[in-house]
């Protein structure tokens, strides 16, 4: 096993992480505060699998060709086939439909977990995240899609995000789809084309009025000049469609639309909709600094039906290149009504809204919302012999401190004192224990304390002075472990409360 | 989409799970007890992805005929096998092995997460399932089994388990493996039979010391007779090594080994580190009623080097079909000395415990320690009147009963008043608020207590009476929503803790 020419690589695979025990933490803390806003609004937990039949997940049918674009898709033993879920609305979709009768109707559930998409990966794209949802099922009303945007508003605040420093936008689907009937782009004919206008209005913030209007238009190369990058085919609407596309997507405009466009009665339904919304929200308090009315959000997933959402961060945020810019979406979602309907052959109307978990808390530790000092690292008994029976003495002692509710170890590694100290250093130590045979002999021991030995290591230069000072070291009984080690502790505590060491 | 003749089917995938809200809650409450006990004990959590390169995971590499053998595995587009976790302690290893130089030694780590196994599912079995470790890598000293086996029996009490309920047994696989040097089974020709032989002893409990026997020497039939069901090859011991290796596992037996056995090095370091660890957890402070060594716990894996564990619930629960059984095995570990030495060419000694999560809040339930009873279901506005004002007045009452921290909702679906009352009841709502038009008019609204009201309807025989007394229902000013909701679920929370409804 130990021979160096075998051995294997060990190698994480791209586009996947290795999460920190502060990111777990972190990701715990908030995790804890959204479930709390969900709950407040009456919704249940649920989970689904990660796991499901690839034809469930709709939209990406795995072809014959190529099984496995943007899903990873396996075939079972009985030949069908398996993939990972990519979101957590498609097996909500199922699992709903599947047990509609002995569900309460509306349903309201909230998920988190692993999704996966089988992406090129790139910095900050990964191939495993972790979304949170909220889901409302059963109710064709848009109380509940104006709850969603309250619930959204309600968790960020509740995750100490300022009024003013975020705001849930909200649109509806059908405007757009109202445009598009009436400048020629209904009909089952036109779906690819009308995908390529929802991603070209999606990129709006990326690449302004004008990048959109040549996506709309003939198409566009990536690189934003002629031969940069590749080409990227536009949906070939000409200048007057074009332009209607993007007035109806302006933000904060709804005016401006020939009759043609304003009569149609979709766009009519979408953006009464919208009416009764913005009326639902503001009665509930929801000012427009927290709930805003806003044409341009159209969600780039092609299953939705009417209102979208969206969460955005306004605080700037230094990002991974140091430059200060909006941190933008943090989760988005809309109503859903063909999802659990292609299961059952009725309409399920539903709504949901997801987090994206990864991207938020990046966000909140940006903004210093996560903080993890609440968690202090185990006192740690040093080992000054290492046979049996003083091993037992020096166990006993760690399970007295833990009996106190005191986190603690015995330290376990094989090497001298330097290589404990170390140890207790790099884990961020607060105590050490300690009992050689001289204090043994005397039923004593010496307890460090780390915290201020690091302090005063640090404001006292002169070596010798340091080593006669000693004072962050006391000598006690052996039965007044727990108590002394609890004063120095709290102590501790103190200090931090003080912004000191 | 609502055309039935092509719609898609919903079901979940074989060897699946949705899991139920009580479940979920149930699990959490679980796992939240469980990482305090890892935290006292000074590890630190830690998380990997679901998916990594297949040679990373070792054991089941795909041959070329079954890629999928065990594990679930598919090609990503650089052509390298990736596959789906099967255990915590693969990722664990091929992290600890990448990242060595900068993390404190020992490393002490937890993590928890789903695992896979592409298994024929049945009864209880299921493809996806929950895992909650803890692991010192770093250390060959067994002060960390010791440890181990110390912190399991202080997470089964945390968990209410009393004591005299869960035994934590010990053994090390070094006594085997001597029994198997003497008898002449070493070496690396033998590897195969000594996995027979392993995986026979792991049958004990089931078969039995005869049923064993057979598997020990030359095979047996499944259905326990010869010609009924799958005939399982033995490992071709003969009587006298059979009887060798039954007395060194037989429980609580550690004499009768005739001298060849005895002087087995392999076999008396394995029964000296037995020894130190028994030591060491008598030392501090757990007895044999918690911790017991036993000679004839193996596990069934392949890959553990010396100590090994397993965390028993002796108490007698009733099992699917009823009958009163001891519940057995909630989890296990022990040393791997090889798993992260193969990565790295050098020895990286390690030990580990791995809890099964399903299996665990299973018995919890059973045992009645997992009370969901203080999650109350949502108080609900119904909605009398539908247009925007009035739901946006629903609304607003909601909002307040939120923002004092009460769970509530306002009814989302669509059907009249017997719909309404027949979904509080479904959701177990506590309270109902109800304003119609002359409520409005005086500025009122109605507050009905439901469960009150279901005890009585439940008390009342007559149904003339039932109406007279309406005692459940309070009428009150608007103002006093907030305050008179608080009123009536203090009062329950009170009826409740009398025991009461």
């Amino acid at each position: 096993m130990a021979d160096k020419s075998e051995k294997t690589k060990a190698r994480l695979p791209r586009g996947f992480a290795d999460r920190s025990a502060e990111d777990i933490r972190a990701v715990e803390k908030m995790m804890t505060t959204i479930r709390s806003v969900y709950e407040l609004y009456g919704f249940e937990p649920a989970d689904q699998p990660l796991i499901e039949y690839t034809d469930a997940l709709g939209k990406f049918l795995p072809d014959q060709d190529r099984p496995n674009e943007g899903v990873f898709s396996f075939q079972d033993d009985d030949d069908q086939w398996l993939s990972l879920r990519y979101d957590l609305t498609a097996p909500t979709a199922r699992f709903v439909a599947e047990n509609y009768e002995r569900l309460p109707k509306p349903y309201r559930s909230y998920r988190s977990g692993w999704v996966f998409r089988n992406e090129k990966p790139g910095p900050g794209r990964f191939r495993q995240f972790m979304q949170f949802d909220a889901d409302t099922i059963g109710t064709p009303g848009v109380a509940a899609d104006a709850e969603m945007a309250m619930m959204m508003a309600d968790v960020m605040e509740a995750l100490g995000i300022k009024r003013g420093d975020y705001v849930i936008r909200v649109n509806n689907r059908k405007v757009l789809d109202g445009v598009l009937e009436a400048i020629g782009l209904g009909g089952d004919d036109n779906v690819g084309r009308r995908l390529t206008v929802l991603r070209a209005i999606d990129k709006l913030d990326k690449l302004g009025p004008e990048g959109v209007r040549l996506l709309l238009g003939p198409g566009r190369w990536d690189g934003g000049k002629e031969g940069e990058g590749d080409f990227a085919k536009g949906a070939g609407l000409n200048d007057g469609q074009a332009e209607a596309v993007l007035r109806a997507t302006a933000r904060n405009t709804q005016a401006g639309q020939d009759s043609s466009v304003s009569t149609n009665a979709v766009y009519q339904e979408g953006v009464g909709e919208l009416s009764t919304i913005e009326a639902l929200v503001r009665a509930a308090g929801y000012a427009e600094d927290r709930i805003a009315m806003d044409r341009s959000v159209v969600r780039g997933l092609e299953y939705y039906t009417g209102p979208v959402f969206e969460a955005e961060l306004l605080a700037e945020i230094p990002n991974e290149d140091g430059q200060i810019v909006r941190f933008g979406s943090v989760g988005g979602g809309g109503r859903y009504d063909g999802l659990v309907s292609r299961f059952r052959g009725e309409p399920v109307p539903a709504t949901g809204f997801s987090i994206g978990v990864s991207r938020l808390m990046t966000a909140l530790k940006n903004l210093g919302k996560l903080d993890s000092a609440d968690v202090i690292a185990p006192v740690v008994v040093l080992v000054m012999d290492r046979d049996t029976d003083s091993l037992g003495r020096y166990q006993k002692m760690v399970s007295e401190l833990r009996a106190a509710g005191i986190r603690s170890e015995m330290y376990l590694g094989g090497a001298g004192m330097k290589a404990q100290l170390k140890y207790a250093d790099r884990r961020g130590c607060p105590v050490a224990i300690i009992q050689g045979g001289d204090e043994r002999a005397k039923g004593e021991l010496q307890i460090k304390d780390l915290i201020e030995g690091a302090r005063m290591s640090a404001e006292i230069s002169d070596n010798a002075e340091w080593r006669a000072a000693r004072p962050a070291q006391v000598t006690v009984a052996e039965s007044e472990l727990v108590a002394e080690v609890k004063k120095i502790l709290a102590a501790q505590a103190a200090d931090r409360a003080k912004g000191g060491a």
